[in-house]
């Protein structure tokens, strides 16, 4: 009966879309976006190219997928920082983190790839900021916010500003190559950001 | 005699090389990096494609040098920040200015172009980092031990780390195009970052 084989089309399809994602992050990481094709992502992912243009209408949206999934959490919940309270604390967890994230050619080399996309592409940067770049920097701002709540930022702090001085040097660095992506400048640029914006 | 022909070759060749680089700026704002071409640049420009070829061994070569030509000086001088002895106006008329040519189609689209071959070319960025952006640095730099020095600084302001945090977030909001690039902008920018480096 029709209604029994749904469960396992349903299953079948999500093993060949989380196959194929992950192929294609691997991918990007061992030949590079330039070089990156639906045929190599099929055979990596053991599917047939109609499957993957059946579900995506270019390299560049599966790319954008493969990525955003990598911010989709399993229980389905929504993006959060750390909060143990100490917002210098916790700060510096989520910084270093990120630079370490940065210095890792297989987490990096993909989304380098997506931003030089993006960066030459004003709809692509649109759909970014609202899909992967807002749910991040909602998070970010409701950590913030819970710090100014409890006294530990100015209570006219502008927190937008704050996020951005607070990231904006770390993705620089790691963009242009122009330092050392380490706990040390992680550490500087969270007390320096903070000294801006305490009470 | 040979000797008399010189001077008139060079002036020749000096108003060839400014063509040549005219025409490539002024063709990335009108069609873009990737679809400008060496013959589009030599017919601009009113040379022969040899006569390119000549000179620079590709396409983003001769990109690279006509947007190093902007910030060459006519009198052959060193980029300089203003210095009224106001740190905090000084950094403010700067950071305007960027914001807007950041805003000007025709100025940013070179640098746009720029900034992605960056992204993707380690090498390149390495040339980057010591022909256009260290003489830029150093002069923020200049200016910033200035005002430390008259104390409009902390002794200890640790100063690589004020101009990443000066200018990182305006780069980002451009290159990114994240929000506007406005006096505003600019204005919060350098009170925060100067607040976290104060005396």
């Amino acid at each position: 009966m029709a209604a029994s084989t749904t469960p396992d089309r349903s299953r079948r399809s999500e093993r060949s879309r989380v196959a194929i994602l992950t192929a294609t992050r691997d991918l990007i990481g061992e030949v590079g976006y330039a070089k990156l094709t639906i045929e190599a992502i099929a055979a990596r992912a053991g599917v047939g190219k109609q499957t993957i243009y059946r579900w995506w209408p270019s390299k560049g949206a599966v790319v954008f997928d493969s990525l955003l999934a990598l911010s989709e959490r399993p229980d389905g919940g929504g993006i959060e920082l750390p909060d143990t309270g100490d917002i210098d604390a916790d700060l510096k967890a989520v910084l270093r983190a990120t630079a370490a994230e940065f210095s890792d050619p297989g987490f990096e080399a993909p989304i380098r790839a997506l931003n030089t996309e993006i960066i030459n592409d004003p709809e692509l940067a649109a759909v970014y900021r609202e899909k992967m770049e807002r749910p991040i920097r909602e998070a970010k701002l409701r950590r913030l916010r819970g710090a100014r709540e409890a006294g530990q930022l100015a209570a006219d702090a502008d927190l937008d500003l704050l996020a951005d001085m607070l990231y904006a040097p770390l993705t620089q660095r790691w963009l242009l190559r122009s330092g050392p992506l380490d706990d040390d400048f992680a550490d500087a640029l969270v007390d320096a950001a903070l000294r801006a914006f305490r009470p």
